[in-house]
Order: structure tokens, then C-alpha cells, then sequence
């Protein structure tokens, strides 16, 4: 370092993050300053310090040490800026004239009793306790604070679902409910579209095109941006899902996240799948798993997601798609594809794999141990080279797959059977005439059902509407393309079921507690609603030892 | 097996598998025969054979060798059936009256010198050999054979390019050159859209879709399933979309495909991106990097990808998209990220991901080795755990990016810079009074650009308008959102050459050598295609140890 610099290091001090910002900056404004930093001394942050060149010789603060640096054009303006720390602290912490501050979020509560909200940003090692005294308070939590350990989101989250209440976050950078926005949130138009986002921008992304295209939202919930992770299962997205598609204001919904994990995708595809209105995903860097499934539609960007919402918006509802079949005998549960053509079997896997997970195959995860053995949910790809040593390709020849069909109609566990059939020059001459038969026979006893994915043109020599209506008399549905057939499965084997959650909590007027970053609580106010700042200060003051005093004291 | 069964085995024997499936049917045809299997030995078809109560107990063929089982009422009819396999064989083996057919490629070429196609459909473990010959007589191959090594293939298609020769497959189930189907092959009508996929039924699907929505097809072009792994790289994909690129009579390409090696995708999608058509692209299975990058469009299904080709089709073309920037120094070909928000950022890394490989994060792979110290390109979600202990987020504080962005500005080799600013309430009232001075500063040097996505409405307390107009008097470019953003920077970053290629080859009356498949044969001529039929056999007929005896000598 070549300017003079001085430093102070406040031994486990807890200071709100606005407060230690605006010290920087009042000491970077003081005659002679070139530089200040003031941050938690972690390892990010002394890195950053010493990019700066504010970062001391032989210093070795703790990660919750305050370390306070002013660089300087000589020593003397250094060491007096430094001076000024305490009454530029004091300066910050006046509470503004004639407002009395809590200091407990059950003194607020008490104070605002119709608060069935409370807005936490305190900083994420203290957040947790303060997240469930908020639920133990009976109120909804807006839980902002990042750093959260994702085993106390965990907990948090479970204790919400057993108390009935909503807590959006850790890590929750912005939710508008009932038009009034927490934490970051752009001012929109309300509206009949609802926002389910594990994902901050992306939430406020879609909201402004939204209103940029004229239409609005009727909610929009965050969950934090790991609630889909195999750690947390999305707790909260299958709760903020079950809250839209029960809300009255709410016609289309969005749901918004970074990569989901493949089982907690399906398990909450499956609940936007009988949310019984239109739903946009946008899982960002996930394969879609379809262009659409039933009333479920896949986008590949921010903006392309609200785009369609406002385009479904303005289309008349149709009859709901995902009305079930007559009920098969209950062992009756999976579902077995032979399919001819891979690419076909692969979009198909794709779509099943969404809401019917696992689904097993001789092409992907997760693999049969044994292709010629079908396990739960089975899609085959019968042209896979394992089967094609010495024997025509399955479009050409029949055989292989008709032997097939006979055995899986004969698994009792099998309530659907999916085929696909190519036509087209080199194919089969007329493939209906042997498969029709086949297709009939497995479907005599009356328990199962059969779905034929047919591709072929008007000007194939094999006659397609013959074709067609072969396998139609045959006892088969025929679609005309993978997305139908699966749409068409799914109807028949996922758990349709919807639990009616009340929302009256959504549709009542805001009214908040807010603990932490008063910006937050401006907002609030600005916004129209009622809230309540908690002039919050950490057990012992932020002091770790005593705070472990404490602790072992209580124990 | 409860029935009398009798069985065959003919060791290391070769028979054209149409001859084997017409050889069971005739067994399963004669009198008191139950049912009948005729295979190659693999454990595969041993076990399938097993499934049908076919497989005799005690025999221990080789995989190569041929198996023929009866199974009957009683021994004599069983005994009886297998007597008359080498009639049914012979009565199979007889070329039609009247023609003469060539026992070797050579032959035919020089019988049907004109053809500049050779279909080839013999087993796999001959398949690359016949491919080789093809390519040295200089003929364009469709190489339908499956169960090819994949070393194989690499080594195949870097002699095609090598000689400028178009090598589809192995593997390649359908190709429509010129109105005429290879292979398997929907009959559609000629049109302006062109397609090159890695998948067989994929592109059947497409093609029938578009003859259905009333467009067509300029041309076909398969790549074999294994094309776009990191094996291969690509070595079709990129040609075929050059091709198609070059070709006067396409206007819109489609890309399909499974998934992808991400590597691989960028090198395809950077062709794509410099076809100067609009192509649509559906990596079944792959992540979608956005709704559209540039004149690339994604879809999530096959149906899809079909009906935007063609509504692209029927769009006027707009100016081309990927007009580059003015020449910067050759030093400066980097791009950094200083993003707020962590969503924006993952959309916006999918996205460049997609066309520059690798680009590091804060969050994703490839991780950088220190969120602090950016390489190559670099994207950083600000907002991530490790920089706000103890600091306010970048939506409230400028501070972090501002110093981050002196930093990158002032690195020789960054060429752009893209920064997002989410508006709204709860962030900073007026973030471009902080960040438009520091990326004048930024830009004054003229050798870099600067990019903003900027997220807010008109309802927002910061003034949308005011803040997009400072940012773009301090000389940034606005995007309203993450694809327009990447899109500019792709544009200026993308290495945008395309090279002309010579597709006189694809529009000339198709003529063509079939070797293998009897089917595929019947279909060119059906087409009205000039085509020759190989009366092929596999050197020494097919005789594992006589063909090992003849290459020592050979060697």
C-alpha cells in the first residue's frame, strides 16, 4: 500500500448493512480520504479490500469482526476519519422524531395486530431465529436474508406447512401480493396472472413485461431460490402453486426457476398439471420437457414465459384437458412404450419423465437393468442397436414388437400401452394389417388402453387414413404427435388431485412487519401499506461469545 | 419348452436379414409349426428367444452365428420345417428375371456412372468397409448401417470431408434429397425449408408436419444419431448446415437432434447463428439457451420446431442480425457480466453459453477458480452468498460493481462489458446517477462496449425513461431484456464467417447405388430415381475365421 492507511477492527460488532455503507461512504467524503472500506472481515471481503488497496499488513480479523479501513493522502487525515467512526455511527442510528420503534417482533405484533405479514432481512446467521419466532407469532414470513443454511430452510419451511402459513424465502428477493411488493419489486398493473418464482429477477423480469404488454398480476410468491433443490423438495413452490390455482383472481400462472432437480421438477409439474388453469415454466436451463403438456406450457426465456401468459390470458378457456379416464383396477399403474422411431421415443421419455418419474428405458437415465425385461414405467426404443443385430429395423418389420405387445398386455401392472408408427417410403408396406390385430387382442379383456402415435403424410404409399382407422378399429387412440400421447397418458396415470387452499390471506389488505433493512419498510409504507419497523438489534448485540454465554445459560 | 422344438445352427454364416425375417415367417408357415425363430446369436436375440419358448436347451452358439429354431405340435413336423430351410432360402436368393445386378460396388459405378449417391444397409461389421469403398469411388454416402463403432464413424467422416464428400450416418435411418427419400422417408412436397438432423424419426416427424401444415421441404439431410457427441464433434452437423446454408432453394434450416455435447452445440450453433437464415433449432433433452439468438430460434418439440419453421417462412426477411461491430484491436475478445440479479444472469449465461464456450461464473460450470478474478469470458452474479455478508445487495449498493467494472474496463482483453439494472421499489432510488459516470469512464478509451438489460416500468419510482437515458448519453447500449443482450454481444464476439459451399450435388436428378436392403432399393425406383441394386455379399461370405485367413494374407 503506498497511501498512509488506518484501521479498526470491532471484535464481533453487528452493525445493519445500510449503516456500514453509508459509514463508507461518509468516511470516503472526509478531507483527505481517497478510500474507506467498511465490511465483515470474511476472506470475499478482505480479498476485495486488498483489490482496493485497503487491506493492512498483518492483520487477522474473524469473519464477524467489523474491520473499518480509511486510506488516505497522509496519516493524519486517516487517523481522524477513523476518529469519526463512532459519531457517524450515532448519526445513522437516530430514530426518526416521534416514531416509537419496537424492539420485539411480538411487541409489533402486538402493536399491529392485523400484521399477517412480517418482512425479515436481518442478516442470515441470525435470520433463522428470527424467521420461526415470526411463525410462532402466527404471521406469514417474507424471509429476504441470504446465507441461510439450507438445513434451517428445511425445518423453517416444514414448521410453516404444519402452521398453514406461507414463508417465501431464504433468499427471497421479491414477492407483490395483493399490490403491494416486498423486497424488490417493480410497480405493475394488477391483474389475473400469478407469479410463482424460486428466482428473484426472474420473478421481476416477467412482472415488468408483463405490465409492459398491457396485462397484469393477480399475486406473484417467491420461494427462495433453492426450494427446488432435492434438499428442500419445493415445499414452497407446491404450496404457492396450491394458493394460485385455488385463487379466484388468478387465471393463468407462471412458474419461474433456475434448474430444478428432476424429481421435484416432476412432483411440481404434476401439481401445475391439476392446477386446472394455464401455466407457463420457465425452468431456466432445464430441458423442456415439451412444447406443452395438457395445460402446462414449456418457454425457453424471461420474457417469451410472460409473453405466452399474456397471450393465454386473452384465449378463451377451454374444457379442462386433464379429465381422467374411468378408473382401472388399482395395480393397474404403468405405463409401457414400444417405440420404433428413437427420436420419437426420446420426446416421449421426455414428456413422461415430467410428470412421471422414474421412468425407465433402453436410451437413458434412468436405464432398465434389462431391456428385454420392463420395469414400473418402461418406454422402449426397439430400433436400439441391441435389438437390431440380424433383424430388420421395428419399421419394417413387425415381429419383434408384436411379441412384445403380447407380453406387456399380459403384466398386470400395465394400464396403458404407447406405440408409435412411421410410415413413408422404405417402411413397412402396411403395418396396421399386422399391428391392428395384435393391438386388438391386448386390448380384449377391456383393463387396459393403447395410444398410437402416427406419423405419416397424405401422399405416403401406405395410405394414412387407412392406416389410421385401422388402429381406430382396433380399439387405439391415434395422435398425431408425442406431445398428445403423452398429454394423453399423463391424463391417465397422474395423480390428479387438488387440495382448495384458502387465500383470503392474499386477497386482504397488506399490512407488514419489517425487520431489517429499513429501506424495506419505506417501501411498504411508500406502497400504501400498513407496516411497523422492529428496531431489531442480534441477541448480545452481535457479540458471538456472549451470545454463546447466553445460549449455554438458557440451556 | 413344453413343445417338441428342432434347431439349426450355421456358424459365422451371413444372410441379409430381410432373407431371415421372410425364412421365420415361411418356418412359421408350415404345417403343425407353433412358432419359429430365426437369428443371429446374440445374448440379446438368445434371450429373446427365450422369452418365447424358443431357445434349446444346451447350445452355446457365437454371436455371428445363424440360428433357426422350430418349435411344433411334435417332432416330425418340427424336424420336418427345419429339412426346408435351405429351399426357402434359395427360392429368396433369386434375382428377378431379366436383370443383371453387380456383385461389387465398382461394377455399379461404373454401370450407373451418373450416381453420386451409395446407400449402404449391410450389417454393421461390414458396413464401414463398403462406407470406404463408396467414399474412394468418390460418391456421396447414406449410410444407414447401424452398430457401427463410433471410431469408426469419426475416421469415415474425416475422409468424406476430407474429400469434399457428403457422409450421412451410419446409422442415418431418412434423408430426402431432391424430392427423393433414403431410407425411410415421408413422401412430402418440395418446398423452402431445409433440415439436418441427428435423429431418424425426428425428422420424419418434422417433415410430415410441415407437408401437413401446407409447406415443404427443400432438403433432408441426416447426420447419424451419434453425430453432435463429443466423439464426433459435429463433423456432419456442420456440414450439412452449411449445405444448407449455401443452398439457393432453402430458406429456413431446422436443426434437430438429441442431446448435444455442449461443446458440440456451440460449434453448431455458432454455424447456425452465421447461416444468415433463420434456422430453428430442438435439442430434444438439452436445455434450451433461449427463445432466440439472433436469426436461432428454439422450440421444445418436434411439432413446434415444424410450425415456427413455418411461420418463419411465411415472416419477410429482416436485415441480418449478425452484422458485426467495427473491428476491435485483436487483444480484446472478452466478455465480463457484473450482474445484480442472479436470474438474469443464468439466462443470460445459457444464452452465451450457447454460442461462446467456455464462459465462467460465480454459478455455475465451469465455476471460476475466484469469483473475484474473472477469465476468458466471465459472468458474475453480484448478489450471490459470498459477496453480501455483511453488505447490502447490488440492487441497494452500487458500491461493489462499480469498483468491479473500473477493474474490467481496465483489463486488456475484455471487449464488453454486460451490466443489468433492476428497477423498482426497495432498490436504489436512482442507481444511473452512480453507474452512468462509471461507465462513461469505462468506455472513454473507445475500445470497449457496454450493455445494460435494463428491467423496470413506468410505474417504477426511479423513472424508467430517465434511467435509460442517462445510461445511453454515457454511452451504453439498453436492452430490455437477456436475449437482445446476448444477441448484441454474440454479434460482436462470434467469429461470424461462413464459407460457400457447392450444393450442384443435391440439386441434380438423384441417382443411386443401394447396397443391402432390397426395400430401399424398390423405394428409389418407386420415386422414379435411377438406382442400381449391389448383389452384395460379405467377403468369404460372411465366414468369421476365412475372412480373418484372408486379411493375413492380405497383410
Amino acid at each position: 500500500m503506498a497511501d498512509p492507511t488506518a484501521y479498526e477492527i470491532r471484535k464481533g460488532a453487528y452493525y445493519d448493512s445500510v449503516v456500514l455503507m453509508q459509514l463508507q461512504r461518509a468516511l470516503t467524503g472526509l478531507p483527505g480520504v481517497r478510500d474507506a472500506g467498511v465490511v465483515m472481515a470474511t476472506p470475499a471481503n478482505l480479498e476485495l479490500l486488498a483489490q482496493n488497496d485497503l487491506l493492512p499488513d498483518r492483520i487477522d480479523p474473524a469473519p464477524e469482526d467489523l474491520l473499518i479501513v480509511v486510506r488516505a493522502d497522509s496519516r493524519s487525515p486517516a487517523d481522524a476519519a477513523l476518529r469519526q467512526v463512532d459519531e457517524l455511527l450515532a448519526r445513522r442510528r437516530t430514530v426518526p422524531a416521534g416514531h416509537y420503534r419496537p424492539r420485539s417482533l411480538k411487541a409489533a405484533a402486538e402493536m399491529l395486530a392485523q400484521a399477517e405479514w412480517i418482512l425479515i432481512s436481518v442478516p442470515g446467521r441470525y435470520a433463522g431465529a428470527v424467521a420461526r419466532e415470526a411463525l410462532d407469532l402466527g404471521r406469514n414470513v417474507f424471509l429476504y436474508s441470504d446465507n441461510v443454511p439450507v438445513e434451517q430452510e428445511v425445518e423453517l419451511k416444514q414448521y410453516a406447512a404444519a402452521k398453514g402459513l406461507l414463508l417465501m424465502g431464504p433468499d427471497c428477493g421479491t414477492a407483490i401480493v395483493n399490490g403491494v411488493g416486498f423486497g424488490f419489486a417493480n410497480r405493475v398493473r394488477r391483474g389475473s396472472i400469478g407469479l410463482v418464482g424460486a428466482s428473484g429477477t426472474g420473478i421481476q423480469a416477467i412482472a415488468a413485461r408483463i405490465h409492459q404488454r398491457g396485462a397484469g398480476l393477480s399475486h406473484a410468491l417467491g420461494t427462495g431460490g433453492r426450494d427446488l433443490s432435492s434438499a428442500v423438495g419445493g415445499i414452497s413452490a407446491l404450496h404457492c402453486l396450491e394458493l394460485l390455482a385455488s385463487d379466484p383472481d388468478t387465471k393463468v400462472i407462471i412458474l419461474v426457476s433456475k434448474p430444478p432437480d428432476p424429481q421435484v421438477a416432476t412432483a411440481v409439474l404434476q401439481r401445475a398439471w391439476s392446477a386446472g388453469k394455464p401455466v407457463v415454466v420457465d425452468f431456466i436451463g432445464h430441458p423442456a420437457p415439451a412444447q406443452r403438456l395438457g395445460d402446462v406450457h414449456f418457454a425457453n426465456s424471461l420474457s417469451a414465459t410472460a409473453d405466452l401468459a399474456v397471450e393465454l390470458l386473452e384465449q378463451p378457456v377451454g374444457p379442462r384437458t386433464d379429465v381422467r379416464a374411468p378408473k382401472r383396477p388399482n395395480h393397474r399403474s404403468c405405463l409401457r412404450g414400444l417405440f420404433s422411431g428413437g427420436t420419437i421415443a426420446q420426446e416421449a421419455l421426455r414428456g413422461l419423465q415430467a410428470l412421471l418419474y422414474p421412468v425407465f428405458s433402453n436410451f437413458a437415465e434412468p436405464h432398465l437393468a434389462d431391456p428385454l425385461v420392463s420395469h414400473g414405467h418402461t418406454l422402449l426404443d426397439l430400433g436400439g442397436d441391441e435389438f437390431t443385430v440380424g433383424r430388420l429395423h421395428p419399421m419394417l418389420d413387425n415381429d419383434l414388437r408384436i411379441r412384445r405387445l403380447r407380453r406387456e398386455a399380459a403384466d398386470p401392472q400395465v394400464a396403458l400401452i404407447l406405440l408409435d408408427l412411421v410410415l413413408g417410403v422404405g417402411a413397412h408396406p402396411d403395418p396396421a394389417a399386422e399391428l391392428a390385430p395384435a393391438i386388438e387382442q391386448a386390448l380384449a379383456a377391456g383393463e387396459i388402453e393403447l395410444g398410437v402415435i402416427l406419423i405419416g403424410t397424405d401422399e405416403d404409399p401406405q395410405d394414412t387414413d387407412l392406416q389410421k382407422s385401422r388402429l381406430i378399429e382396433a380399439g387405439a387412440q391415434v395422435f398425431e404427435d408425442t406431445g398428445q400421447a403423452v398429454s394423453f397418458a399423463a391424463a391417465r396415470l397422474v395423480e390428479g388431485r387438488r387440495r382448495e387452499a384458502d387465500t383470503g390471506f392474499l386477497s386482504r389488505p397488506v399490512a407488514a412487519i419489517n425487520v431489517g433493512l429499513e429501506t424495506f419498510y419505506d417501501s411498504l409504507v411508500g406502497q400504501g401499506a400498513q407496516a411497523i419497523q422492529v428496531e431489531w438489534k442480534p441477541p448480545a448485540g452481535g457479540d458471538e461469545r456472549l451470545q454463546a454465554i447466553l445460549q449455554r445459560m438458557k440451556g
